[in-house]
């Protein structure tokens, strides 16, 4: 931990210089992160727009009493969610952790949930630090839409096949190059990224449930692949068309982009 | 069903009498309904305040095009919701299911879905010939509150007995006098009740699911056990004062009323 050195001028005795050499500790805090995106232009701060990162560093501000940067695991795109996003920030505030956490949860609206705040190491950031990252996507498949979930999932009438999208799967686990499934204006990053988990259940109420864990995510990379799977489910494409999508490195090859709302972050892994 | 006999002044052919006879057919139209209770008053219309019924009979009398009466299986307190109400109403309209399932869906804004819309028998009444329900409630206990099921559950941080909390639902389920859970201003109605299910489960993320199916509920009976199961379950009650509450009759010696939002009207049997 960085110590600011500078001594105070009117520090006179022992246990005061104590309490302002804790006061200038440069602190690290993690902040493990439940937000319903609806309502919100994305995690990333913007110009138009109410971002999640703007909310929770103006709310931070407020404790703490001087501007705070938030570093996030990653953007999240306007109306996709998160059961756990991880962020940090750098303060010399002295608040105890967890009435920290209280007071912060206290001022943040109730669609933004701190749910663990915690002082970590110098070293650790929530974007650089980060292994690999879990995300869910939930298609509701019947008649009718949802009341409740109307915010929370892509909702398809039409019939899926469930088998042919399953036979998808296999083909996006392993290192890969995930060109075709990028969106344009993001081309100058390596495309190429490695899936751990590709997976898909079905639950009760005709909810399809997609689970994708990779070291990295290319911008809309999740929802262009359940787009792909999607559209093989309809009949528009087949499993055994993602090989030439891939091979072709075009995005013009894949599916269209499946809907922001039915998207999560479940969790940053480290 | 019922014929309008008045002979229409210019009908001249067999045809046209036939398709006047069609138009004047009174049909009975039951809907299953899902709602997010969130931003309405309860289910009944009311003088102060947006209803689901009114919703429904507004958006059903645009389609219509003559007002309606909908009647509900029961009503739902302000911010209680239904993945399954059921409700019926009468009209001389022919348009198809199909079509008019579609065209008021389309009219009713999204937190109020109609999940089917069937033609039934003259005698089905969504409440008189209603045999049982089936409701759920939702609590989420865990350390910080949920930003993306806010309301939809009842928060609560404290730490709950569970195997107390199991020993209360034996203690419901069978024919019994609820009158020490039921709100006062209902003191009119008969509080005998046949509960045929009282089961709690927990699933993942610390939420605990109660289930409850009887012959019927007197007004706020089910958040008033549910508040005393969990005054159980924080000790602040026993499972062994089940028999005194029930013995008394009076409401003072139950537990809290459990608050609106985790409650949810799971099915209503016929």
């Amino acid at each position: 931990m960085s110590v600011n050195q500078t001594p105070r001028p009117d520090c006179s005795h022992p246990a005061d210089e104590h309490a302002f050499l804790t006061l200038t500790m440069i602190r690290n805090i993690r902040l493990d992160i439940e937000y319903d995106g609806t309502a919100y232009c994305g995690w990333q701060r913007q110009e138009n727009g109410r971002s999640i990162q703007q909310v929770l560093e103006e709310a931070i501000a407020v404790i703490t009493k001087s501007p705070v940067a938030l570093h996030g695991s990653g953007r999240t795109d306007a109306g996709v969610h998160a059961l756990n996003q991880t962020a940090n920030f750098q303060t010399t505030v002295t608040a105890h952790m967890v009435a920290f956490h209280r007071g912060l949860n206290s001022i943040l609206p109730r669609d933004i949930v701190i749910k663990r705040a915690t002082e970590v190491g110098p070293e650790f950031h929530a974007r650089y630090s980060a292994k690999s990252k879990t995300y869910r996507y939930v298609v509701l498949n019947r008649d009718t839409p949802a009341a409740l979930e109307r915010h929370c999932c892509w909702f398809i009438p039409q019939p899926l096949a469930l088998a042919d999208m399953r036979a998808c799967l296999p083909q996006i686990t392993g290192r890969r190059d995930f060109a075709s499934f990028r969106s344009a204006g993001s081309s100058n990053i390596n495309p190429v990224r490695t899936v751990f988990q590709a997976e898909l259940d079905v639950v009760d109420g005709g909810r399809i449930i997609f689970t994708f864990t990779a070291d990295g995510f290319l911008r809309h990379m999740i929802r262009n692949l359940v787009g792909t799977i999607v559209a093989v489910g309809r009949k528009k494409l087949t499993a055994e068309d993602f090989p030439a999508i891939f091979a072709g490195c075009d995005r013009a090859l894949a599916g269209p982009r499946a809907p922001a709302q039915g998207l999560f972050l479940v969790e940053v892994h480290y």
